[in-house]
């Protein structure tokens, strides 16, 4: 195995899901495929390392030239933001096509374990969205895990005493779910939201 | 989510072991962390395009000129060749340093369901390598599967009525392999094989 080769299976296996074994795996796969894997993924990692930018308003990463597609986009309404975590998050809620609003991406939770304070939730720029498109909505989209509604309650709390409504995702039972097998939060949570 | 980023994630879901929700965690990674995850990996990756062959006499893949290190190298025996299956298992043998001769990869496994037949084996060409090497022995290292066994027999039926010892790796209980939990076929051959 050449110094190339070492390279790349060390550098494929710290992307995140994967380790040595996975990483030799795959670029074994690659090397065999040459015509059909390597060479583009090759074309396409380059074109995504020329093209992809974060979009400086609601900093989803996609290619753009100016603002990103959602952004730009003027059927949307842009009185209603959705705040997530992450961009992953933001493609989940995509996905559905269950909201027709913008977005806030945070750059993390709040974490007092990992030194994580407001700012990094850029209060101060969605507050200057707000007061610029008139927002009458922010919808909270984030985890329900401690780190998650820590924040929730910050960003409540922040946009309290201003004329916006601050709403939360519902939680509950998730289709499929069996009553049997759901966690005591879970079941709390249904019960008192229920309706 | 762009079109580039869509038409990466799809080709990276596609690398064996991955599937869509892990390759867009790949993909969020390596923009979020343009330069410490997706320049590197961009230009490891066109190095390997460029510099990687497989070698026209064992079929390991690697970065050289003619013949790759394994062939070339003038400390190691060349009268005694290694089978194996791909050439994950050859860099698997390399790692344990416990084998210092050639290596013959082979194309495949015999497969009657697959319809690979003997051609795959590219005896032909190992022929022609012990003739010219004077090769002793050939170890055939092939995994205890079905098509393993088939393939290791098909091997040494080809090569029984020439000067050439043919040998196999040993069956037995795995190391830190606890007896309660072994499977009834190799008990079996660790007791036909006791010594």
């Amino acid at each position: 195995m050449g110094p190339d080769i070492e390279t790349l299976i060390q550098k494929i296996s710290r992307l995140p899901g994967l380790g040595p074994r996975s990483a030799r795996r795959i670029v074994i796969h690659m090397i065999k495929n040459r015509d059909i894997s390597l060479e583009p993924l090759l074309t396409s990692i380059s074109r995504v390392f020329k093209n992809v930018k974060v979009c400086p308003i609601c900093a989803n990463i996609d290619t753009f030239d100016d603002i990103c597609s959602i952004c730009s986009d003027r059927t949307r309404r842009n009185d209603i933001i959705c705040v997530v975590e992450s961009v992953a998050d933001l493609w989940a809620i995509e996905r559905t096509s269950c909201f027709r609003g913008m977005y806030h991406v945070l750059g993390g939770l709040l974490s007092s374990i990992e030194g994580r304070g407001p700012e990094v939730l850029m209060l101060d720029k969605l507050t200057q969205r707000c007061n610029i498109n008139g927002v009458i909505e922010i919808v909270i989209a984030l985890s329900a895990t401690v780190e998650g509604q820590t924040t929730d309650h910050y960003i409540k709390n922040f946009f309290g005493n201003r004329d916006i409504k601050t709403t939360s995702l519902a939680h509950g039972i998730p289709m499929g779910g069996e009553l049997d097998y759901l966690d005591d939060g879970t079941l709390f949570a249904a019960f008192s939201a229920r309706g």
